[in-house]
C-alpha cells in the first residue's frame, strides 16, 4: 500500500544520507526533551531513542520491559501539561523519524499515517486533493502526540476532537506485542473500542506507530470575521446564542490582554477588547445566511463591530494570530514559565464560568489572559510564572482549583483538551468519583504491570 | 434535577398502581426473554426480574457475583445477533422498568435517560423543543440496547453511531460497584475513555443504569427522495458520488426483492427495482441546491425516476417503509428465521461489495434481500431460514462467510452496526489478529473475571 504516498511527505528518516545516530545522549539533546515551556519542572531521559519502524519501537519497549526502563513518547514536546517530561529518568522515544503518510484513500476519506507525521505536513499532503485534517492545536503537533492527549482545537465544535478522527491504530503494548484497532470502514460494531481507549491515554497504556485518520472536504466558501464586544460577557453570551443557531466552524474569544500580546507578537492591529473570532464555512449560499444570523445575534449583544475576511491570505494571518496567542503570552514575560486552565463546561454554563474565572484571577491578584474555544464550552486562562517562586505558585495553584471546582459543579471537565499530564490528575477522582479511578487504574495494570509507560502521567499521577 | 424531566416520559414504574412483580419466572414471560427472530437457537432464563433503579441493579448483580448466576440485560429483544439468549441459563435482566428521562439540558444539547427509555420515546419527549436524537435503527430499540451494541442505522452518515452520540453512562461492574463515567461537557481529555470502552461491550463489561446523549437540532428544511435505478450497481456508483459530493442526510439502498415485501407488508406501491432512499436536509437554500447536484449524479447513473417528498407525513411513510424492511421479509417467510449480514466497508469498496455479495448469494442458490446503509459502506445481506434445517444452515454460514472475507480484505469490518452478539465473533480474529483478541478478553478478565455478564456473547464467543 506504500505506492500510493508516493510523494506525499517523504522519508527523511529513510535518506541514503550518514545515517543518524539512534540513541543520543548528548546534554542538549537530553535537555531538549526534559523540559517543556509550561511551569512544570523538568527531568533529563537517559537517552533519546529514535525508531525508525513499528519493528525497531517494538525491540525497544522490550528491552526497556526486560530492564524495567521508563518510555517517554516525544512528538515535537508541545505539550501544556508536562507529558514528555520524563520523571524517572528513562528513555524519550523521539518519534520525529517515523513521519511518513503509508496509505492515502482521498475518496474514502481516510489517510494512514505514522505519529510523527505533524498536523501541518499531512495538510499540505492532501490539501491539493480538496481533503484536510480539521483538528489544530495552537502547536503544529504531532498527530501522535495528538492522539495520545485527545487533542482538539478551534474546529472541534464542528468536526470534533482527536477521538472523533481517529479511526484506528497501530499500538505496541509494555511488553513489545504490536497491537491492530479499527479499521478503514466509516463504522464498526465488533469488539471492544480499543481504538478509543487508546485516544487521550497518555503514553500509559501503548506507543502508537500508525494512526488511520478520517478526512474531510475542504468547505466550499470560508469566511471569518472578527466581532469586539464592549465585555467578555456579551461575547461569551453572543457566542452561545450563534452555537445554538448556526452549524458555525470556528469561533474563538480571545480577551483583550491577549490581542494586546498578540499585536506585539505578530504586529498585527486588533482592537484591544474582548473579540470573538469567527470562521463560517459550507456553501456559498449557506455561509452567507449564517453570517446574516450570526450578525444579528452579535448586534443583539452590543457588538462593536464585525470584520468580514473571505480572501484566503487574511483568513490565515487571522487564525495564525489567533494560533500564536500561547507564543504571544510567552514572549510578553521573558523568563517566565506557562500555566494554563482548561476547564470544559456545558455551553450555557459558559458566560457564568467566564466571568467566575475573571473574578478568581483578580481576586488573587493575577493578571492572566483568557482565551478559548467557546463553541465547545472550552476556554483556558493563561498565566505565565516564575516555578521558582513558590508563593506564587500556590495562588496559581488556588485558581486553578477553584476554576476547575467552579467546572465540576456543572457537569463540566478538568481538562477539555490538554490531557490530564502532570498537573491535572489530581482532580480526576472530583469529576468521576473514586469507583472510575479504581477502574482506569485497573486497566492501568492489566496493560502496563510494570508501569513502564509514561509513569507518573495522567491516571497514573499517583505514581510519582 | 430530576425538576427538569416533569411531564417527559412518565414514570409507569414507579406509579402507586398495584406493583408489578420484580421476580417473574412464568413460562411464556421466559420465553420471551429466551428468544429474537432471528436464527440463533433459544435458551431460556431461570429468572426474569425487573430492576427500577441502579440500586437494585447494583444489588441484583452481588447476588448473582455471590452465586455464580449469569446475567444477560434485556432491552425489547430487537438484537440481530442473538445478544438477549441466556445461553447458560440465569437473569434476564429487563430494563423496561427504568424509562425515565432523568435531565434534559435543551440549551446544552444534552439528556441523561435510563436505560428502558426507547429512541422513539425519547424523541416525542424533546420534539417539542425543536430537538431529535438522530441513531435509528430499524427496531424501536432501548437506547440502553442501542449503547451496548453501538447502533446505528439510517442517520449515521450524517450524524454517527452511539458511539459519537454518547456523553457519558453509569455503569455496574460485574462486583456491584456503580461507576461514572463521562459527563455533560462537549468534550474532555481527563482520564482515560471508558464510555468509549463501554458503549458497544454488548453487556459484557458491565450493565448501564444511566446514559447521557448528545442531541441535535432538527433541521430547518428535510426533503425525501426516492430514486429507482435499472441494476444494483448503478444504484451503488451514484450513492458513493453523492456522499462524496452532497453532506446528505440519509442514503439507504434497497433491493427489488425487499421493495415487493415492504409492499405487501406496508401496502406500498413502489417500483420493484433497485431504490435509494435518500434524506437531504438543511437550511432550505442548501437542501435545495444539494438535491439539484444528486439529481445530476443519479442521471449520470442512469437513474429512472426521482421523487420528492417534502411533506412530513409522506416522508414519514417512505421511511416507515424502509424501517419495516426485515419485518417485511418475515411477513414473506411464515415460520422462519432471520440471518442478515452487516458487513461495513470503505465507501469506494461498495460498489465491489454489492455485486459480489449478489453473485455468493446467487451461486449458493439462494434468493436474499440486499438493503443498507450505503452512505456508511454498510450494507445488509437477509435470508430467512429454517434453522432446523441443516444444510440451508451451513450453505447461510458460507455465504456469510465469504461476505465477510471479501470486506475484511479491504479494510472493512464483520459488524457495521449489530455488534458480534452469537454469530460474529468468530471472525474478529480475523478482522484484527490474534493480538487485539487477546487484548480484548484481557479486558474482560479485568471486568468481570467471573464471567457472569452475557456469557459467550461478542469477545467472549469462546466461552459457550
Amino acid at each position: 500500500m506504500t505506492g500510493s504516498s508516493a510523494g506525499l511527505g517523504g522519508e527523511p528518516g529513510r535518506s541514503s544520507a550518514p545515517r543518524a545516530p539512534k540513541v543520543v545522549r548528548t546534554q542538549s539533546v537530553l535537555e531538549q526533551h526534559g523540559r517543556d515551556f509550561t511551569y512544570h519542572e523538568p527531568h533529563l531521559p537517559h537517552a533519546v531513542v529514535y525508531p525508525e519502524s513499528t519493528a525497531e519501537v517494538s525491540l525497544i519497549v522490550r528491552f526497556a520491559a526486560d530492564h524495567d526502563i521508563p518510555i517517554v513518547p516525544f512528538g515535537v514536546g508541545s505539550s501544556l501539561e508536562g507529558h514528555i517530561i520524563p520523571i524517572k529518568g528513562g528513555i524519550s522515544l523521539d518519534m520525529s523519524r517515523m513521519n511518513r503518510i503509508v496509505e492515502f484513500r482521498p475518496n474514502d476519506f481516510v489517510v494512514r499515517v505514522e505519529p510523527g507525521v505533524t498536523r501541518s505536513q499531512l495538510n499540505e499532503a492532501i490539501q491539493p486533493l480538496g481533503l484536510f485534517f480539521p483538528v489544530d492545536p495552537g502547536a503544529d503537533a504531532t498527530l501522535g502526540g495528538m492522539a495520545a492527549t485527545n487533542a482538539s482545537g478551534t474546529n472541534a465544535v464542528r468536526y470534533g476532537a482527536m477521538r472523533e478522527n481517529v479511526k484506528g491504530l497501530e499500538v505496541v503494548l509494555a511488553d513489545g506485542r504490536i497491537v491492530k484497532t479499527g479499521g478503514m470502514a466509516v463504522k464498526s460494531s465488533a469488539g471492544y473500542n480499543l481504538t478509543g481507549m487508546f485516544v487521550g491515554s497518555e503514553g500509559t497504556l501503548g506507543i502508537f506507530t500508525s494512526i488511520t485518520l478520517k478526512l474531510h472536504p475542504i468547505p466550499e466558501s470560508i469566511v471569518a470575521a472578527r466581532a469586539v464586544f464592549p465585555d467578555i460577557d456579551a461575547a461569551g453570551r453572543a457566542a452561545v446564542s450563534i452555537v445554538g443557531a448556526v452549524p458555525i466552524g470556528r469561533i474563538e474569544l480571545v480577551d483583550p490582554l491577549t490581542i494586546a500580546a498578540v499585536n506585539i507578537y505578530k504586529g498585527t492591529h486588533y482592537e484591544e477588547k474582548p473579540t470573538l473570532f469567527l470562521e463560517f464555512s459550507g456553501s456559498v449560499l449557506s455561509v452567507g445566511r449564517d453570517i446574516e444570523i450570526a450578525r444579528e445575534l452579535c448586534e443583539d449583544e452590543g457588538c462593536e463591530s464585525l470584520q468580514m475576511e473571505s480572501d484566503s491570505k487574511a483568513r490565515a494571518q487571522l487564525w495564525e494570530a489567533r494560533h500564536s496567542a500561547a507564543m504571544a503570552l510567552m514572549a510578553m514575560n521573558p523568563g517566565k514559565k506557562m500555566m494554563t486552565t482548561d476547564v470544559c463546561v456545558p455551553i450555557t454554563e459558559l458566560p457564568g464560568a467566564l466571568r467566575h474565572a475573571r473574578e478568581t484571577m483578580t481576586r488573587y491578584g493575577f493578571e492572566g489572559s483568557i482565551l478559548g474555544h467557546v463553541g465547545d464550552g472550552n476556554y483556558h486562562a493563561g498565566f505565565t510564572v516564575d516555578p521558582d517562586h513558590l508563593e506564587d505558585m500556590e495562588r496559581l495553584e488556588a485558581v486553578n482549583s477553584e476554576i476547575v471546582r467552579y467546572a465540576l459543579n456543572r457537569g463540566g471537565t478538568c481538562t477539555g483538551e490538554h490531557g490530564l499530564g502532570l498537573g491535572k490528575g489530581k482532580y480526576l477522582e472530583q469529576e468521576f468519583g473514586s469507583e472510575a479511578v479504581v477502574l482506569m487504574r485497573q486497566l492501568k495494570q492489566t496493560l502496563d504491570p510494570m508501569g513502564i509507560l509514561n509513569p507518573g502521567k495522567g491516571v497514573d499521577f499517583l505514581n510519582r
